[in-house]
């Protein structure tokens, strides 16, 4: 087993950061890894904004509804960017109406999100933790706003990055016939049955973490979250569509 | 520097593969290692298919137009997996129409994206390489068909990998100034004339690239990518409709 393979497989997601910001060396290493990421056609369509304005960072943080998106030893924003490479081709006086349709932003998306795993692993291989911040699109149209995002971009998940002052337990992955399949997918004939043993594992974890005892099933918890409807959360193709996205 | 860092900055995307077909053992690590990404809210709303029936791979490759897809050590797709989680919430009688909106789709999407990327870092960490096939989404529809995907999952990206049988140059990335931006999204007034040197360089690589010559500038193919407009991939928002997903 080799470095890389130990660091993901020691992943955990780190909510509690020291009071220490990251160097200004550490943040370019990061960024530069990140860039290394393959992208849709060389394109590149992803831009990633680093939060070092207090006000923005508190913004943020109440939007993802979790302090702790403050407190990080840096926070990055990535971005789903179709915007920059629309600005070169009208200059080159194109046509850029694909830019509206499903495919395009999904490519871009992807982008932003490859680039993201990047960060978060190149991190954690050099000692720091980090958690991602999905809890930024509860409300897309105010992180739009707060980092002034052009028409064409749209934001995709927070990274919080840091030295981690807490260390949380290993979490049960659901078994990997479960996850993976061959050739074509295997629907489970007796899903909640199927996961017996995953649950109880599931349970016993939560059982013995440290902080917000916590007990429950892997299969409650995907019941429950059928439940969960954030109502600006609820409006995110709305504003996809105002972001001039995803509207064909 | 760490292993992890140099494996992540020496990334080159790999199309050409030695005829050895990767070990049980291999696909499982990799497996493994996609299993610890992240998930939003630990919902692993993603699900790999592995694909080892030959006329899948053919299938596949012609659909991706890249003959390489067939000739990998092996291949993944990765697929945005809400159906899973809908089977179980299913058995404890919840409404589960929220599946239908765009923000649901993006997360299991995003679960899905960080996983390959995962992957793609393990496998370079164990001396092999690989590509990632956007171009499965040239025809979702018939993706969807050959791998048999359930209502509320959908085709993000492939991965080939395999055993290198080429050694590609480092692809030169954009400026980190027009990547990474403080606080505020930053529009380039100029965008063109910004990139005359990042263009420069591009074309050198082009030109020093050992096969398939190309001289363009990176501006350039920005531009041109807007007339790309694939028939079947402009389709995407109605097979995503198909698979009762991204309605709201």
């Amino acid at each position: 087993m080799n470095q890389t393979i130990d660091t993901i497989l020691n992943h955990r997601s780190i909510r509690k950061f020291k009071d220490t910001a990251l160097e200004k060396e550490q943040i370019e290493l990061l960024v530069q890894a990140a860039q290394h990421t393959s992208s849709s056609n060389f394109l590149q369509n992803y831009s990633i904004i680093g939060i070092t304005d207090q006000k923005k960072k508190a913004q943020l943080a109440k939007i993802g509804n979790q302090p702790y998106i403050a407190e990080s030893g840096h926070l990055f924003v990535m971005v789903a960017d179709l915007h920059r490479n629309e600005a070169i081709a009208k200059e080159f006086e194109k046509d850029t109406s694909v830019l509206q349709s499903a495919d395009r932003y999904l490519v871009a998306h992807t982008d932003a999100v490859l680039a993201a795993q990047t960060i978060l692993i190149a991190a954690e291989s050099m000692g720091l933790g980090g958690v991602f911040l999905g809890s930024l699109l509860n409300n897309a149209a105010e992180v739009i706003s707060i980092l002034e995002l052009p028409t064409h971009t749209f934001p995709v998940l927070g990274i919080a990055v840091g030295y981690p002052d807490q260390e949380p337990q290993l979490k049960p992955r659901l078994p990997m016939e479960q996850i993976y399949h061959e050739n074509t997918y295997n629907i489970q004939p007796q899903p909640v049955d199927s996961l017996k043993e995953y649950d109880a594992t599931v349970s016993e974890y939560y059982d013995l973490r440290n902080a917000n005892t916590r007990i429950d099933t892997f299969t409650n918890q995907a019941a429950k979250s059928m439940d969960a409807k954030n109502p600006t959360r609820m409006r995110l193709l709305e504003f996809l569509h105002q972001q001039d996205l995803f509207k064909s």
